[in-house]
């Protein structure tokens, strides 16, 4: 293999343009956006599509027990093979890339290794992870989660949407059902290319980050109790509002997370309040919680932050507060030797090498429990995803292309 | 007439309390309280009682067009009457005390005089206003309105309950739709005796307080617009979190009454925010701002306060904020010679003589538009009302019904 070949590869961004455009189309919303929701009719279409480029591509396309798909290129070695890929599923009135970038950008590392004739040591495959939204069938992850271990199928099989589809059945019907031995694990290692989904590399006038790892999270639900009463006759040093103390305990919240550092976050997103009316002091306040950090020790503290504050202000208000912290997702590291490959290629092109956490979850949270993994983010106009109006530049997504491209060359051997 | 029998003259605390008994019967509840929504039947069965009793004791029962239904005692003089009352109706699951107190508290009024053969100037009359509670058929102090002038008859007729019954059905039905002639309106002057609902009384350990007035009321909407965002990825400061910046907000809220005076209030009752889920930062939070206070020119400075608070709060934390100010009831100041007739009466029972404002509103207000009006209130157990446990206790009712005889005796002449 001609070194230079290897090392001046660079992917052919318009044909990776062209197919994120094609793409969009299988559930185009009048906004704009896609609504492509796991197992229906748009997610067969686009599976098709995919398929019929991986087959073009050479690639032997397979499909698990729960649709996960994959196209394999083999390697100068039988082994496990270096695993890129993300998901072709959207939100309702999702974007055209969260997701879809990471599956195409795989594909177009392939067309691009067939274009300049390179060969690797493993083989590559292409995945695309079923079900990684979870809007359709709760939770999010989940078919990643079934490769890792995390999920039994049977319990996988029986979820139901909204208007009562069974998985199972609306896999049958997409044709999508396969074998359990074409599962896309094991892997030599797991690399995700996704858009940030956050305003981080934007702020920064970045391309690209090297991600890594994906933060814990701890969710708790405050429950304040204080004393309904008139709008009018109480004074105010006679009240026990609940509500005035959720909003010392929401502001408080934020100062938690500021007052840890610069990558701590802490958000207020769900709030009820009873009775809710306009001339009544409200009686009952109940919020979630939602801490982040990628130490898990600092959440455990900020938890503890939160109690004390929920216990200071209630005494001060005469109300009482309890907490409820309900669940946690531990931190995940990425695995230092993928990182140094992703690293190596960031530089390789010149870029800024800005390395951040994800504060969301993706496939490779779950995936990253099987293999060595990292995830490579490109930068996302607004910060904004979930949404008809998410947009990344053709220049940055070019940038994390070439990085998967190179990484993934790295770590497959050529 | 002798006058030691008229200054020393006290009611029959003994036959209020059964009566007071005996009418919390119709429409009890598994929790000790009362429903008796206006027009319900419980609703004519309190009325039957109260007419058979009024008959009982020589009063002559008309009812008017909204069903108003009063019981007159003549009086020397051929004049309006000393009109003295409340309502029988409650809010679902409320109390034993809001309302009927008055009402059956002016009975005694009208008994004791029988009992002590005191004939007054003016006549007496007692009366029990239609849906002042406003639960089954909105807003509040309908028929007490319309007595005043300030509904039509079609707009009240033409209300219509949850169910879908309208109030003129529900009138007739209930046997209590009457002659326009018959409205208890003019009066010579207005008194009506009420628990305080509100905890000032309790607090001071007063059984009784002049009540100078009806508090005005602002109320305005809040809108807080920001940019709702995944929980995770982005840094707290580059959020836009329509949440925390309502926190802030609100907390500031209640400075603004704090600040003002120790009779300024000020609520947030009513609070939704968007998209309301748990790992979504808030993209818009709304809710309502009640100011209350007797000075008009205060309820201004508030508004005010209140625009200039969201300016600042929205600015600081890049959001932004609109202020809708919908709805606006001016103060009623009590008439001064009405409340001196009650002052005299508080102090010639050697009771404490402690002046308050009510700050919600009563039949009171519309009435006081039309003749010179006052109110007293009894303490209110917690400063509890519109639940089951409402309770005042028998010696501060009896205390409210001697101020109320005695009032109602200086304002009829004796």
């Amino acid at each position: 293999m001609n070194p230079s070949l290897v090392t001046d590869a660079r992917v052919n961004a318009g044909r990776l343009m062209a197919r994120l455009a094609a793409m969009a189309e299988i559930g185009v919303t009048p906004g704009g956006g896609v609504t492509r929701l796991a197992l229906s009719d748009e997610d067969r279409d686009a599976r098709d599509l995919l398929s019929a480029w991986m087959r073009e591509a050479g690639l032997e396309v397979r499909f698990d027990d729960v649709g996960n798909l994959s196209g394999h290129r083999p390697g100068r070695r039988f082994a496990p093979p270096v695993l890129i890929g993300s998901h072709l599923d959207t939100v309702d009135k999702g974007g055209r890339f969260d997701g879809v970038l990471g599956v195409l950008a795989a594909l177009e590392v392939v067309e691009t290794l067939n274009d300049l004739g390179i060969a690797t040591d493993l083989p590559i495959a292409v995945v695309n992870w079923t079900n990684e939204e979870g809007v359709r069938f709760e939770p999010a992850m989940t078919c990643a989660g079934y490769a890792a271990g995390r999920f039994t199928r049977e319990e996988i099989y029986a979820k139901v949407d909204r208007t009562g589809h069974r998985f199972e059945d609306e896999l049958r019907r997409i044709g999508y059902l396969g074998e359990i031995g074409n599962r896309p694990l094991p892997a030599s290692a797991y690399l995700e290319l996704h858009i940030e989904q956050g305003p981080v590399l934007e702020a920064e006038g970045l391309p690209v980050g090297v991600v890594g790892g994906i933060v814990g999270i701890t969710w708790s639900e405050v429950t304040i109790t204080g004393q309904a009463d008139h709008a009018g006759p109480s004074p105010m040093h006679l009240r026990h509002d609940a509500l005035t103390a959720a909003a010392h305990i929401i502001a408080g919240v934020e100062r938690i997370a500021i007052e840890q550092d610069e990558t701590a976050v802490a958000t207020v997103g769900r709030l009820a309040i009873h009775p809710n009316v306009i001339n009544t002091q409200p009686g009952q306040a109940i919020f979630s919680v939602d801490f982040r950090h990628q130490d898990p020790a600092v959440l455990e503290r900020q938890y503890g932050r939160l109690e004390a504050l929920v216990d200071r202000v209630c005494a001060e208000r005469g109300v009482t507060g309890t907490v409820n912290r309900f669940w946690t997702s531990e931190p995940t590291p990425f695995d230092a030797g993928v990182l140094d490959a992703v690293r190596e290629a960031v530089n390789s092109l010149s870029l800024p090498n800005r390395e951040l956490w994800s504060g969301a979850g993706h496939d490779a949270k779950y995936v990253a429990e099987r293999c060595p993994s990292a995830m490579i983010f490109v930068r996302s106009q607004g910060g904004l995803s979930h949404c008809e109006t998410e947009l990344s530049l053709a220049e940055d997504i070019e940038a994390g292309a070439n990085v998967l491209l190179r990484a993934t060359l790295s770590l497959a051997g050529s």
